[in-house]
């Protein structure tokens, strides 16, 4: 297996060269030159027999025509023109090679698929991500080699999450849905048809890759089932890997096969498999990301034993039902905890839920998330505001952020309504704080943090 | 059980008195005497010997002092003096009091509660809602008892769904969020404590209320558990009731006794009574409303038989695995479907999921659904977009309008994204068609959907 350092061309190029790049609006090379431009990266160079210049920068015929040692280029010509141009690329010894083009395996093209295949085991200098993909974004230099319009697709914010995508089309999907999220996404590669470059590599390389701390990633089927085992055994030791496996049954495993080529395999095997090397397995694209947005967040628990904080008893209620349907425990408070919680609020209920009663403010939660904290059978906090009384007051933001410098366990805040709660969460949100809307998906995602946490600790 | 009837001067009374209507801005009795002289009835008095008028409105001191006769009473002042003041509007003849106020059983004081059972008792003409709840909300005539600011909870659009809820807080919560979702409530009822009207008379009430036509319920635990399954199962076989249950777990049901005071019961009890009664229960509060919602608009399945379409491989093979994973089958489109459907699309995929492939226009999605519809192997229909690709244009939300007038299965069009994506989802919602943003949403609201299809086939 190649270095990972093998990788480093597609994240941080200096130099890029665009195969295809065009001067006709809405075509696939038009946009992947015109996202490239906006890249922290200062020489790009076209490549186009066709013109002289693309989108006035100047344009050259093929890749052995320039002078400068090109990191990276990305290939976007119908599929016949590919194994040419690649072998030109490797032959220039180019070090990273996305193709985007579409039209082999995934669409039983054999012959075109071969030239490809033998010209990776020909020059192995020369790493390539594809065919049948959009490639690589990274959000800290603003490299982009996907081709889809930004009034479509918005860039991801920064963030120190990682995303791996067999589907580049899903991908593309998520990416923009991740841009209108409170978190974001440090670096992503859509790797289609893995035919060098595959998920293994990719998970290597992000449990090397200092700025990234989770690992997401959207699998069909792994090209290489006991390398892919290796890897994320040993890179889930370092940093989280949360994985979505798309083609789970038996129905749906044959729907795989015609989609990316690869073989989706039992849904029992790859089950065994995450779960024997310490990937946390979502059920769904929403737990995907709020298992990793909260990998990104918080700390580890030390347990599972959660602690609702509330001001309103009904949602305490539902919320306690979804810690304990999650195989999560709700917590029992030290006497010494209730004893100074009393003292502070005599008429709130020091259960769990904690119930602060409806005129409650915001320093009586603070008071008690940091009591809370300090209680040693107390492993997470799950705390739930209702907004509606006007007890809670929306001046005072400073002190959510100070709170939670002052807090070390990993703690959620949830609550869900319109404009005025949508508000005051997304002020939460940059005081620190991890929030969700719903208690429903923070269990599951808790559940989730409970169970690496519990690996690691055996492994 | 009194008739229905007796409960209709809460929801559409000609004349409102407010004992405790109040002139100090921020007060419960001011919140609500606001949000009632917001409503289209024109006759509202408020009562409070404190004041000659409340809010520019001429003031009594007393409900006796009224020479109209009043529909509905809502009572909000110190629990002590509820029962005198409940005693008055029962001689005055009012027809419905919401008692807003709390401190009785719910905190276990004794005797006030029973001075009001006592007089519940002797006065039986009078319907009584509460006491420790926020009471009504009629969306087609915006009567309103509520007491919580507008600015914090905002008034839900207009719809066909009624909501029942035991606890007030949360439902003032959900209410707030629900005016925010493209859905709307007809009706709301927030019981509280359920010393007169309970669960079961808002069921059947609900029941024979021709502007309802699904039932949405939050329980902690019903009062009279038989009564509550005898009308339930009525009632069900007319229209839906999906139930959140507070307090599934044997840990939560002690919470739920501190709540409300009422017995929460086995959480298996509940699912039994629930299946038997034909009630469909919700898991979370978010599956609550989204059963809801689809319950609302789309006509019941004839089967569970769900063809996908998509313009995303990826998309398609995650929405499968929901949909198999939610006890529904991917249907199996008949040859002549297939035959017409790639006589107008050569390239794409007939299979389950439909890839119509990223280059496909909405025409494309229209001329598929309309096809798919007609199949008899087909019982519901599950459309996925990916909008990135520019094929999708913007300026035809006509033809979604037509197509969704001519397709008699239920459809859902999910997708999820930034700006782009939901403006557009919010449009084709408004042609007309259901929208989620997740397939795995949609998969958990359509197996009830489903299984309540079934339990109407077998009763």
């Amino acid at each position: 297996m190649p270095s990972p350092k093998t990788l480093e061309p597609f994240f941080t190029p200096k130099t890029i060269a665009v195969i295809g790049a065009s001067n006709t609006v809405g075509k696939v090379g038009y946009n992947i030159f015109v996202n490239l431009k906006n890249s922290k990266v200062k020489k790009i160079f076209p490549i186009n027999p066709k013109y002289k210049k693309v989108q006035g920068v100047k344009a050259y015929s093929s890749i052995s025509e320039l002078k400068t040692k090109i990191d990276m280029t990305v290939i976007s010509i119908p599929a016949p023109f590919v194994p040419g141009a690649l072998e030109d690329c490797m032959k220039s010894k180019v070090k990273g090679v996305v193709i985007v083009s579409a039209g082999f395996s995934e669409v039983g093209e054999k012959k075109l698929t071969k030239q490809i295949a033998d010209l990776i085991k020909k020059y192995p200098k020369t790493r390539v991500i594809g065919p049948n993909c959009v490639g690589v974004i990274n959000t800290n230099n603003n490299v982009d080699t996907t081709f889809f319009e930004k009034s479509r697709m918005k860039a991801p914010k920064k963030g120190n999450l990682s995303f791996i995508s067999q589907s580049g089309a899903l991908a593309a999907m998520i990416i923009d849905w991740v841009s209108a999220q409170e978190f974001g996404i440090n670096k992503f590669v859509s790797y289609g048809n893995a035919m060098d470059v595959d998920e293994a590599d990719l998970l290597e390389y992000f449990g090397q890759d200092k700025e990234t701390k989770v690992i997401t990633v959207y699998l069909e089927g792994a090209r290489d089932g006991e390398k892919f085992y290796r890897v994320a055994k040993k890179v889930s030791k370092k940093k989280p890997i949360v994985v979505l496996k798309g083609g789970k049954n038996e129905q749906t495993r044959q729907a795989v096969a015609s989609h990316t080529g690869s073989l989706a395999g039992s849904a029992k095997v790859y089950e065994a498999v995450f779960k024997q090397s310490g990937i946390i397995e979502a059920d769904e694209i929403l737990d995907l990301f709020n298992i990793s947005k909260l990998l990104e967040k918080e700390t580890l628990p030390k347990g599972n034993r959660v602690q609702i904080i509330t001001n309103g008893g009904g949602l305490g209620l539902v919320a306690a039902d979804q810690v304990i349907s999650n195989d999560l425990k709700l917590s029992k408070l030290s006497k010494g905890t209730i004893k100074k919680l009393k003292k502070l609020m005599p008429k709130a209920i020091f259960e769990n839920p904690i119930d602060l009663l409806g005129d409650s403010t915001v320093e009586n939660y603070m008071d008690t998330i940091n009591l809370v904290n300090k209680d040693k059978n107390v492993d997470i906090i799950l705390v739930l505001i209702l907004f509606n009384p006007p007890t809670i007051k929306t001046n005072n933001i400073g002190i959510w952020r100070k709170t939670r410098k002052q807090v070390s366990k990993p703690t959620i805040v949830c609550s869900f309504g319109s404009e005025f709660t949508i508000n005051y969460m997304r002020k939460i949100e940059e005081a620190g704080f991890t929030t969700f809307k719903y208690p429903s998906l923070a269990a599951k995602a808790l559940k989730e943090l409970v169970e690496y946490s519990n690996y690691l600790k055996k492994n």
